[in-house]
This record gives structure tokens, sequence and C-alpha cells, in this order.
């Protein structure tokens, strides 16, 4: 009987846990991304994950790292901006988990910021007992939300946690 | 003492859970209300639970997910927008709970969004064992935060964890 | 063994909760503040804690009370605004704390909200068991996220869990 309910505990504590370690992955991407520092950025992804943007497709860290080193990225961030996103909607399923957030680009304008963006991440992450926060990002799809259905799907998709081919 | 051990950890864990389950109903809602999901968002309330929008009264599922469906609401969600919803602040009174949020609607007009509404959004829920999220939403009150002193009111309620008549 | 998963579960279960609560407290000061609840602002932060917010260096509950009471912030909060924090990224070390998180202003003109502000806000807290929330600001520094370099490294530092001199 002690037995059985220490390992429900332990079961219960876990799944907190990695939900925890996503929702932390998630709401760091703002601040690190914003503070320009490409290698932290770039290890919330898998090796060989990808970051699907628009007309963007990142392959693997490297690609994530060069995005925020682009000139379009520094721009961004030295007129003064916030990638802000909102808290992560995370499901788990054993060593995978799915994650939805929305986000708002805030751009500096002289003395007030625009948003420039709307949108929504969706992301496909997995368990990676070794790395530094215990997941790593496979995908992630981060579309405007300009009114077309496809990202209002990647909205449901994340909520229901279902994992996209 | 191992009894007594194992009974302060699950009460401890059955909180936070609690508590969870709520941010993550509260962290859901800006990504369902744009994905037009009108069912799963009506399944964050109670049968009879009631979404107090200023001069708009819904009382029931039904009325959620008719609101959703609106042409007012849909209109919103072709045209481009996100409610993005702060992080939840919940507290737990047993088989109640309050929790209380800030949120604002962007709406896209052109190249940039407009913050066309910055509210406070106050929840009493109770438990339901047998419901999708464990809980569900039997009152919600949502305010703009126009200047006015009722609205402020309800942020002080909500972080307080005061239930309103 | 009995024992040891005991131990080793309290200690994981106090870790979330410490984290918690410092989650919870960054997530309440944007409800508090714009209700104008001034007492409940300053009780966020230790008896000696410090608020400094570019050219606006507070010193302990007073001043931070003084803050809400401000004309300043007066007109805000009557005008109608929201200060609106993304969800706080926390690192415990032991009785010490440090989290981040990015913040908008959202103030209103006519029917929309203008984001007069995008900062970082970087927390220094102690653990103050006998406390309100049980944990206390020992310092919270704000900048303006204005496209210089300084408060990009706040964000690095927080998310780092550094704790600054």
């Amino acid at each position: 009987m002690t037995e059985q309910r220490l390992a429900a505990l332990e079961a219960r504590l876990q799944r907190i846990e990695d939900e925890r370690a996503i929702e932390r992955m998630i709401a760091s991407y703002g601040p690190l991304v914003d503070a320009g520092d490409a290698d932290s950025v770039a290890a919330l992804w898998a090796d060989d994950g990808v970051y699907d943007v628009e007309n963007w497709l990142m392959k693997g860290r490297n690609d994530v790292a060069a995005m925020v080193r682009s000139s379009g990225h520094q721009d961004f961030i030295t007129t003064g901006c916030t990638h802000f996103l909102s808290p992560g909607v995370v499901t788990i399923h054993g060593d995978d988990a799915v994650a939805v957030c929305e986000s708002t680009l805030l751009l500096r304008r002289g003395t007030t910021y625009d948003a420039v963006r709307a949108g929504v991440s969706y992301f496909h992450l997995s368990r990676a007992a070794d790395s530094l926060h215990g997941w790593q990002i496979v995908k992630r799809i981060t579309r405007l939300l300009d009114g077309t259905e496809d990202p209002r799907a990647l909205l449901s998709d994340g909520v229901a946690g279902r994992i996209l081919p």
C-alpha cells in the first residue's frame, strides 16, 4: 500500500515537472530572443529541430542561432522590442509533448510600441533527459493570426495536444 | 509517521494539481476562442455557468458557444486577432476556486494590430471531478479597464480570492 | 528506502511550491498595481526591498506604496490601463531566488490602448517563511526595452538565474 502510494505520487510529480519544464522553456523564449542570446535560444531546440515561421524554415540549432544573429532580428532588438508569449498549454504523451501559445511582437516606434505581429506557436517536443531543460523542441510552427484558417487550426491542434505529421 | 508524510504529500500535490488545472483552463481560453472552437470554449463553463461581459450576459454553455459563433466574434477571427490573457492567479477554497487575470484583445489593422480592449476577468469555478478539466467556470465576469472603479475592485477581489455573491 | 523516497518527494515538491509562490507573486503584480491596491503591492517587497525603475529608486515598502498612490500612477489607473507581465522564469538558490519577466503597459487612448512601455523586470527574492507569500522581493530592477544593451543583459541574467550585486 505504501509502495503504491509512493509510486502514484512519483508519477504525478513527474508529470508536473515535465509540464513545468516545457512551460519554462516557452516562458524563456521571449527573454532570450530579446536579449539576443543566440546560443541559449538555439539550445531550446533538438540538434535537428525545426523552426517553421511562415516563409522562413530553419533546420537545426545553427539555423536558429543564425536567425537571432541576423540583421533583421538585430534591428528589432537594437530598436527595442519584446516577443511576448502567453502561458504555454502543455500536453504530455510519454516522451513526446505538444504545447501551444499565442504571442505578440511589440516594436518601439518613438514613445510607444506597435504590435507588429500577433501569432500562434505550436510546439512538438521530445524528452531529452541529458539536455539542459530535460526536453527539446522537435518542431515549432509559428504563424501570423491574419484571419486565415490554417493558424486557427494550429491553435485547436495545440490545445488538444495533437501531434502533427 | 510514514502515513502522515504520505497524506501530507498527497494533499500538497492535490492542491497544485487543482491550481494548475485552472491555470491551464485560463491559458486555453485565448487559443480556443481565437480558433473559433465554440464547443471547447463552452466546455470550460458549467452547464448553467454564467459569462458576464459588460452589456452581454451569457447563461449556460449554449450562450457561450453562440457568442463564439456570432458574426461579431467571427469578424474578429477572420480579420486576425488574439485574445491574450495573463497568467491566472488562483485561490482554492475546497471545491470552489477563484481566479483572476488581465487580458487584451489585439485586432489586425493592415500591417499592425490594435489593442482594442484591455480588461480584467474574474472567475468563480467549482470542482467537477467527472468533467473534462476537473473544474468548471460557474461565473466569469469580464470588464474593460476603462478608468472606472468597479473593474479595479474585481482585480483586488480576484487576487484576494474572494467569492463574489 | 521508503524514507529516501519520501524525502526525495518532499524536496521535489518543495521546489515546485517555491517556484510557484514566486510565479504567483509576479502574476499578482499587474492586477494589484492596476487595482491601485498600494498595501498589497508593497507587501510583495521585503521591508527594506528595492524597486529600481529607471530614474525612480524606491527603497522599502513605504516608497513602493507611495508610487502606487502617486498622481502619476493614479492618472494611469483612472485613465484605464493594464500592467501586463509575462510568465515569470524562476530559479531557486536555496533561500534566494531570481526571476525575470517581460512586461508592457497598455494605456487607454479613446477607443484603443497604446503600449506606452515594454520592459524587462529582473527580481531577486529571498525566502521569508512567515510572510504572506513565503518569499519577498529584495530587489526588482525594471528597464525599458529601448534598444540599448543594459536591459538585454538583465534578460539574460534573469533567465540564467544570476544574482546581481
